[in-house]
């Protein structure tokens, strides 16, 4: 029986997935939305989706995944460099990403590596473990300072959100920024970057990867934040890493909150491991207790809009 | 000359200030507004109010400050604990409190230690320290959660404002809620401090110091919070540290994000320093690059109501 004459479709769900969806998955398939296969492996990935599973839920892919039977790719992931765009295109499959699904996450990441460095935690964290009564005062207060929030998309816009509610005067850097409607002061085009920066007490990179944002924030924009820091949640390839080290060696910048780097893991003979100032995490953004949840609810509308019922969400084929 | 005949008051400041209010004086002197005698020890500031300054600027007080030229305290300290009220009144010196002047501060402080609590970077600043890529995953979303700010005067309605930004639900508890008008939800007496914490996934100490508040949050209240957070920012006399330490230990409660103890600093040997899930910092929320600059401009407003210009700020007696 193959998935287009099934009642309800068959999900084949990757066993390489963040906790939560699978138990919200398997809601849907008590209230009889869908079929679910929890795939131990790749190798029972392939199994189901060439004995005819029709959507597949991972932030994976393999050549072998490209079934007769595959309708529809809901990644797990923001992005999608990882897919066959033509071809699963010429094949009509649908791919949706899980854009925005966490932005909430991320955001209050941005936020705690923010607050982490300016009020020095780094440095608090260090005098407790040898139980000595230190008192590391703050660099920076938020209220009164302003934030570049450079690629302001979903999480973009949730960071700006937050940042504002501290009384932090918001700059965005957008690469369409006449269509944007949200709560940043002004918003500029990336040719910009560098300008708005020397207003800036606080950069956050929430920008996506890719060739076009591909160490956009170097030398020169180090030189414009003279004495800030930058937060770096969104594509680690966006930062020039020498041009950062160079930067929090000389003091032009004051410090960095990162949770994504150039290449991950971090190299451990990195100098940003050791460099003062450096608060960082090892890309855990975007993890949540209610991503599952928030996910499924993004899949159940796609699961809508696969039958016709109402708009597809995020669709990128 | 005494104070009174004199065109311009004189200002004693104490040697045991915060940083920035020197500074911000100096120019009020500039300015003509005052005359400044910056104390380099205690003799120095008695020896200027022996000789007719009319002002003291202080966080300190000694009995031998108490001279016939003295007309106003103007007091560093939010608290008013170490100066002798009933003679302050008797020989119609005013004092006035720095109340609300570290308000932004210490709210941007709470949170700080409540994301770095729930976002773990406690346990990322110990695995940078080592070179090791490890995620730790965050514990708490605080978009959707529940925050209850125990005092919710100038610094808790901080507090309550920037977690409302974040998504959260905030209760309140205040001696007087029926006074209540802020971004709380809904606020309660302290007899129902406890009923509260039942839904609370977060609670931040706010409260003065004294004895209507010693001890207030105890075991009853860490049973209450049941796999909550505490953030103590306000008095730590509030925590009971002996039933804190008792319910980190037997995981009552996940976490907690400590400025403020008991006794400071804190002692060597307390259990505190290297419970799990505590994250500490040496009473710095008040701190803060702005301090001086929002205590002067407090200064300011009472230095006219001194005048009979306008009403007073803060005035205690």
């Amino acid at each position: 029986m193959t998935g287009r004459e099934r009642a309800v479709p068959r999900v084949v769900l990757h066993p390489h997935r963040p906790r939560g969806i699978r138990a919200e998955l398997a809601r849907l398939e008590h209230d009889g939305e869908i079929e679910l296969v929890v795939a131990q492996d790749s190798d029972e990935v392939a199994a189901a989706l060439a004995d005819g599973a029709d959507i597949l839920a991972s932030f994976r892919w393999e050549e072998r995944y490209l079934q007769p039977s595959l309708r529809w790719v809901a990644s797990i992931s923001a992005g999608f460099e990882q897919y066959p765009l033509a071809e699963l295109e010429r094949n009509g499959v649908a791919l949706t990403t899980a854009s925005g699904v966490n932005a909430i996450a991320v955001a209050e990441h941005a936020m705690a590596l923010l607050l982490g460095c300016v009020r020095r935690l780094d440095a608090a964290v260090m005098s407790q473990a040898d139980r000595r009564w230190e008192r590391h005062g703050p660099r920076l207060e938020l209220h009164g300072s302003t934030m570049v929030v450079a690629g302001i998309g979903a999480i973009g816009e949730r960071v700006a959100e937050l940042a504002t509610g501290f009384g932090m005067r918001v700059l965005g850097v957008k690469r369409d920024p006449d269509d944007y409607d949200g709560c940043a002061q002004r918003v500029v085009g990336p040719e910009e970057l560098v300008t708005v920066c020397r207003e800036a007490d606080v950069l956050v990179n929430a920008l996506p990867g890719g060739e076009q944002t591909k160490g956009l924030i170097s030398t020169a924009v180090f030189d414009a934040l003279d004495g800030g820091w930058l937060i770096s949640v969104g594509r680690g390839s966006v930062v020039d890493e020498p041009s950062l080290v160079e930067a929090l060696e000389d003091g032009r910048i004051r410090g960095a909150g990162l949770d994504v780097f150039a290449g991950e893991p971090l190299d451990e003979g990195s100098p940003l491991w050791a460099l003062p100032g450096v608060l960082m995490t090892a890309h855990v953004g975007g993890l949540s207790p209610n991503y599952g949840r928030r996910w499924v609810e993004l899949f159940r509308r796609n699961l809508a809009a696969l039958t016709g019922r109402q708009p597809w969400t995020n669709r990128v084929t």
